[in-house]
């Protein structure tokens, strides 16, 4: 398996991976969000997937090219947390060299990071001089000469895939150990995913239901873990109420894309 | 989408459209053969779809890069047929290219394509001078100076996929039209392969389960179609049965291939 393989693998393993509170899967679509547009990105994404483990272009160029081939189908926005993540961790190699990759980012990455995220419909705070639905933010990040990590510096605060960026990838790194810990294939997935759910708050959650509900999901999954709620009840809750905790799904597919590098086995199906 | 990306979606859409008796799909697995096993097929098979559409390499030694690169999981034969289809649609184009395609097949091709079928654990008829697991099979090949075409002729009456080869790709066409006429995404994929296994029989099933299954499972999804029988009850039967309508999955992945070429939308998930 090649590396823009595993980067591949890991986004088709993580959506199809079920049951996952709140989250598309196999067995869930949200309205005008479904299973397919999650697989279609996968697949469309390669050649900016094969870019970023080449050496041409830079690293926001060619998160933006994955924005474009992935945004032409309706399903709005699929993979872009993990598009952050898996792009320098495929120009790295691994960790380390994702950490050098990032620490290499421009203003120009920076200015076509803020292009790719027009083309999405992920929120920003209210408030924010970045805020990307204002054309004046390009002007604040040149005259500031912001590169993409000082942008992500700006935004670990309130975003946990941005937080990726500033510490060295921590939580990929510690949601990978959890793969290899849990176990292969499907349920290592769905456990991992759980056991990180349980202890980190999911700050794409906070941003469209603020920070109660997101601790609340923090605390429900930490109780399907200790066998007091049961995992598919939460998740049709989840599902009812629109909570997805989509931050901690880019995580588990860098994650993923690590593992699988390290020997993770994604296809234990026969011992099942 | 560039044609390996159609071939891909061809793939993916092919295997999640749901329900579709008896096959592996979103919500079905088969013990040893899982969906993740489909889409890992199609995600790896890419360097030799990338190879089928550009003009380096014969189609029996693609067919054979295709095959290796996805029985590297242990999931057995999942995309073999669609690939027999695919890699002479992906050479030629379209209908017509494929046509020209497995005119000019070799001898070689024909080898190839014996060492490609060692490598699964697809069935032969028994008694039949070609059987792939006889290891003079390949000297009867290249004695009788076979290509690749002829050895397709010689399949035809007992495989639905080789008649394709020699008769124009006849029922991929046929399908490709019930697409355009069902109507778009899952639904349309679900609509065809009815309406395809209502008319057809199935050969995989044939040589699974014999003819007289194989014509019950054509006359029961007539009733589906006709509202006298239940579409779900009828897939437990197949799952239990063990009743999979392969090769009618492998005309319909060629059939998104050309449907796709032609403008059918896989994505209408926003007016469902």
């Amino acid at each position: 398996m090649t590396p823009v393989d595993r980067a591949q693998m890991a986004m088709v393993l993580e959506v199809t991976a079920s049951p996952k509170p709140g989250n598309v899967d196999r067995c869930h679509d949200y309205e005008g969000t479904v299973l397919e547009h999650f697989l279609a990105s996968a697949i469309l994404a390669r050649p900016a997937l094969e870019r970023a483990a080449g050496c041409g272009g830079g690293i926001g160029e060619i998160l933006r090219e994955a924005v474009r081939l992935t945004t032409a189908h309706g399903g709005g926005n699929t993979h872009f947390g993990a598009f952050i993540l898996l792009i320098p961790l495929l120009r790295g190699g691994d960790i380390p060299g994702a950490v050098r990759a990032v620490q290499d980012s421009t203003v120009e990455d920076a200015v076509n990071f803020y292009q790719a995220f027009s083309l999405t419909k992920v929120r920003m705070l209210p408030g924010d001089p970045l805020d990307v639905t204002d054309p004046r933010a390009l002007d604040v990040i040149r005259e500031r000469g912001m590169t993409l990590l000082d942008v992500m510096e700006h935004s670990k605060e309130h975003d946990m895939v941005s937080r990726e960026w500033v510490n060295g990838f921590r939580m990929t790194r510690r949601a990978a150990d959890l793969l290899h810990r849990v176990g292969c294939g499907r349920e290592g997935v769905v456990g991992s995913f759980l056991q990180l759910l349980s202890t980190e708050i999911d700050t794409f959650i906070v941003k469209e239901h603020g920070p109660l509900v997101a601790e609340e999901v923090r605390r429900k999954a930490a109780e399907i873990l200790e066998g007091r709620r049961d995992l598919k009840a939460f998740d049709s809750e989840c599902i009812t109420r629109g909570i997805n905790p989509g931050s901690t799904a880019d995580i588990v597919i860098a994650a993923l894309y690590i593992a699988l590098g390290e020997g993770w086995e994604w296809d234990c199906f026969r011992k099942a």
